[in-house]
């Protein structure tokens, strides 16, 4: 299918497991001295900055920093400083900022009034000459290459390795220090299997989707950051009314939409956190929900089961990328070309 | 139109500026305990802690936190303490609860093992004999009788007061200690405005939602937590796909869903957090668009303005209401009890 239109978006996508390996090898050096000044510092709590799928990055990070480092971790509300022109006390913080392009005039702000507070501050960025680049005190390249497509996909990867990495770096000896490294070699099965289910099973999948004016997307815990940033993409590159909710919240509303028909994608984790997300596909058609998973899932109808041979923490670097591929093919279904949807902008320039 | 079939949800809504009043009063010694208790812990974050609608209180008080105390401010995931049984270093956070109900296992779990580390914990609940009342060291009581409707309203307007109470008491000179006693008369002004609005303009934007299965909310700063409730409170009563988005957001996605054709209510502050909503709203069909806000969207098609003599910090309190009344009348238009949509549960249990 591939063949037929080959799009940017698709072949970064093929580019993904070779940035994330040039990203954890040739950010080391970086990584290591990041987490010796993180660990000199000692900050009590952790603020993440970022925007669009780069907040989605910090969503992941959030759960990634809180299970392994213990660390209290929110997201930033940048109108806080911009707008509101608040001073918060960032003193005791590590901020640190996500975005692709380096340019978010409101994620730098946010940088720039947390370094003048205190905090140590931190930028993870595909551009090292960027004003974030600039405004940070501690800089760690994503080392992704250019994206011509406007949506993010081998940024978003990287960015979540390149934190993957940082926290493995202040915890050597823990899982994801062990792990990560193993990441690329899966990532190139997943693709492989993923275009050998597209081409089966997930072909009604795309259907479906293409079908439809709307989807859901649900998970929870680390790959909460896998839903929401398909979700984000299923917008961005076909229009679709697409949202994503925790299996948690779902209870509270969005049940009530996935009983009407509306197709369902589902990131299932293996362990205890898949049962969790089991929990909600319960009272949904079957027929309508795509399964994304690891092993636990193979069996399913319109599940594609991934040998996600890791710690659930590298998951979201392992489950977007067969989500990615589902809504290039369903952009493509629609006759649109996922690389420049009408009306977006690669960079927004929020204030 | 509220005579021909009264609801529960409105006349919960209209008991809201009673309900803030004697929130204020009968909670003002907590308050000030409270507020004398952060000061003696000088906590250097805080963590807020809620689901569903709590959970959009907590985005209020995030914004009101950031903005008036200058602490760094985030929203906890439980699952990260629940599901994946990760010891977060509490020590030097105040951990602030808020839930309707008090029951919700995933929010007492978080609250008592935040205390365990040593944080200063707080729960903000309806239920002062629940079990999160029982788990947090401080509780401060909404105080605002029993909700029957499953949607909530006065709850969700009795712990917005509560909060703005808690900030004032640490901020005794501040804007919002000034002004939160006005707020129960300008609810009773914004609700018989509201009433006049929907016998008139209003009702065309009742027809359009109603005609419609889906909408967007937007907003930014201190009411993105009004966008944000108003959509739940739209998909939980009338299952339309409603979904709220900061307008620094919108430019990455949703803007193509609101050139489509989506009605859009956007919740306007006046001032410059009013003039960065507008920039989204140039984009959009205004007679698509309703418009929820303060004196300076007076003359503008479909708007609502209320006369909200008030820091901007307060209005959630006052903007959400007539968005909960025009809920209300869509879901009554669609021969839809608000207040006991099918499959919805008032209180949810998650772990």
């Amino acid at each position: 299918m591939s063949d037929a239109w080959p799009s940017r978006m698709r072949s970064e996508i093929d580019e993904i497991p070779a940035v994330v390996e040039r990203a954890l090898r040739d950010s080391a050096v970086d990584l290591r001295a990041a987490g010796d000044a993180v660990r000199r510092r000692r900050p009590s709590s952790v603020t993440l900055v970022g925007r669009g799928t780069s907040d989605h990055a910090g969503v992941y990070a959030q759960y990634v920093i809180e299970t392994q480092l213990g660390l209290p971790t929110g997201l930033a509300k940048p109108s806080v400083t911009t707008t509101y022109g608040a001073r918060v006390d960032w003193r005791r913080s590590l901020v640190l900022a996500i975005s692709q392009s380096g340019r978010s005039p409101d994620v730098v702000a946010v940088v720039s009034a947390a370094r003048e507070t205190g905090a140590l501050t931190v930028a993870v960025t595909n551009d090292e000459t960027s004003p974030l680049a600039n405004a940070a005190e501690i800089v760690l390249p994503c080392r992704a290459g250019e994206e011509l497509a406007v949506p993010a996909t081998k940024t978003y990867v990287a960015q979540l390795a390149i934190l993957a990495g940082l926290v493995a770096a202040l915890r050597p000896t823990g899982p994801l220090a062990a792990a990560v490294a193993r990441v690329p070699d899966l990532l190139r099965a997943a693709i492989g299997r993923t275009d050998a289910w597209l081409a089966g099973d997930g072909g009604r999948c795309v259907d479906d989707l293409a079908a439809s004016d709307r989807a859901l997307l649900v998970s929870r815990g680390y790959n909460l950051a896998t839903a929401l940033e398909l979700a984000l993409k299923l917008k961005e590159t076909s229009g679709l009314f697409a949202e994503a909710y925790s299996t948690a919240d779902f209870a509270h509303g969005p049940s009530v939409l996935a009983r009407a028909g509306v197709p369902t994608i589902a990131i299932r984790p293996d362990g205890e956190m898949g049962r969790h997300v089991d929990a909600t596909l319960d009272g949904i058609d079957p027929a309508r929900t795509t399964v994304l998973g690891g092993t636990d899932v193979a069996g399913r109808p319109n599940a594609l089961a991934l040998d996600a041979d890791l710690p659930e923490a590298l998951t979201p670097l392992l489950f977007v990328v067969p989500g990615q591929l589902l809504v290039e093919a369903t952009a493509r279904r629609l006759g649109i070309s996922p690389d420049s949807p009408a009306g977006l902008r690669k960079v927004t320039l929020t204030r």
